[in-house]
């Protein structure tokens, strides 16, 4: 029969019927799970249950999500619908995870840090709190994929605190974006992003900083200014 | 326990077993809904079945589809698979969404749109009678995403009548692509693109008109010319 | 009721209740299908069990895959979670489609292609031996959208043994790849790029070639030098 044989893995269905839970999965209070969603799937070679899984307190997990086992993840987690978090990364408190976006892993991602919908994040990445990463943003981690020594020099980009990531952007091996820059929709950054900075283009390259930005409807002086701040701690670019 | 509290939400699973329709949705005759779909999900902070969802005739809602509740969505509606469609869109006849899209909410959408996989469309966008919206193509409505006053500015792209957007391009927010326009694939438009103007590159820029566009095959004299004009009413390049 | 008619579909659960599998679906020993798939799903028109599916030994369906009836796809074959692929595509061994990608319909996929995550693959296209495909690439085959005419010049990417497709890159309709090359991260395609040359941009241009590059780790003399021939065959680039 096709089916994964069900003896040896043993995953249970939770009483919805419609929602798959792996063994040595750990959920805080108020934490759901919506249907077709399956937590703490073990990564190959590893035996149902052999990792744990930990999910803090008032989180939830929207349908078709897929969460590999050997995650730990803090509380007010939020997963849109159909995401998929690999194994083994150490996620903070307050994060959400958008629709369709991938996670890979071994990845740090911290405190009160927004991926949006359909993004790529591969293994080796960082992401420092409060950073924000757009719609469909794509990192890559591989210099020169196939190379037979490709898998030892993998290194995913790194993102510092409150850095923006514009929607569609795509950031190359191990790049790393400056604390509170903003990258543009669309670019593609080929190197560092010094932090305070605003980067745009393909390849990106800095057009202004962060502080030079402004309101077009006169909303608040700037964007990024001190109301920001006192939200957000300290600024790189203050 | 972990799932979806069943009691208040109650939900029912449709008698294939392996779909979930929630309360106060109304489909058309003809209407089809495949497997491991969710269909009229309460957004966050409403009852189950307190907005009404509606889904006109002959439809077609393919597997791992999730659509919110609050949604009016006309006749001959059809989706891929893994489509995300949240709360409070208006949608035309004869729509299509591509597989494993994202629709955000309160977006307007005309009729005839064949909007195709992987795209991304946030809430406020607007998409006119008959455009296309190539695989991947993402919006952005968040001019200083993380901005505290980011929600009083969001504000989508609005796609004219007949415009067609290739493949991967991305679309800043507010921009707006004019009647028949034709923005290349992988293009980042950052302004407004004229009616009848053929857009590409990043940032984007005009390199012809549409109707200077020829066929490279020899199969009509300009790809939207009058036999286009026929189907698809007034062109705004003519 | 709004779900498929079962009787006349007739597509069975496999024994975990999550699972569908439809009529005329065979699979090689030691293969396995995950929860919330669909596999053999008939294309419109057909009628379930008309066109065989057949899928070789040693390969894993991840879950929430939607697999199409008429694909003969060989050993070793993995999916990723949520992967959708079409009817009426031959796929080679050992070839592995990344999660959240869409394979269109009538599409050549040779041995040992590695495609990434959130790719999208239309009709028609073709992936010769051994290439790679990173995360979120798109190939568009639709020169120009809506056109009365385009359903008959739809003409899929090309990408010969060996190439390497860049993460986000995107590439235009009937475009060759050829062997060796190597399509940087973020470019746009826009013609025929050479064998064993690097491009990059929007559009791409050539920038090296590829026996120019050099590893920065020093790791080996160059990524795609004479370690990588053995296990690749006769390259283009030599």
């Amino acid at each position: 029969m096709p089916t994964r044989p069900a003896g040896e893995a043993s995953p249970r269905q939770a009483e919805s019927g419609l929602v798959v839970i792996h063994l040595n999965v750990h959920m805080g209070d108020k934490s759901t799970v919506d249907p077709f969603c399956e937590i703490g799937v073990p990564p190959r070679g590893v035996r149902d249950g052999e990792l744990e899984t930990h999910i803090g307190e008032r989180s939830t997990i929207r349908s078709h999500t897929v969460l590999y086992a050997g995650n730990v993840i803090g509380d007010d987690f939020q997963t849109g619908h159909g995401v998929l978090i690999r194994e083994s990364n150490i996620i903070g408190n307050n994060v959400s995870v958008g629709s369709h976006t991938v996670i890979e892993h071994h990845i740090q991602i911290g405190n009160r840090v927004r991926i949006h919908s359909q993004a790529f994040i591969p293994e080796f990445s960082q992401l420092d709190d409060g950073c924000w990463i757009g719609p469909n943003v794509v990192f890559a981690n591989a210099l020169h994929p196939l190379c037979p020594k490709a898998k030892q020099c993998l290194k995913g980009p790194v993102v510092r605190r409150g850095a923006k990531i514009g929607a569609n952007a795509t950031l190359l091996p191990g790049v790393e974006i400056g604390e509170m820059a903003l990258v543009g929709a669309g670019a593609v950054v080929t190197k560092d992003v010094p932090a305070g900075t605003v980067v745009v283009g393909n390849p990106a390259r800095i057009v202004k900083r962060v502080d030079e930005l402004t309101c077009p409807y006169g909303l608040l002086d700037g964007p990024y200014g001190t109301g920001h701040t006192a939200s957000q701690g300290k600024e790189g670019n203050s």
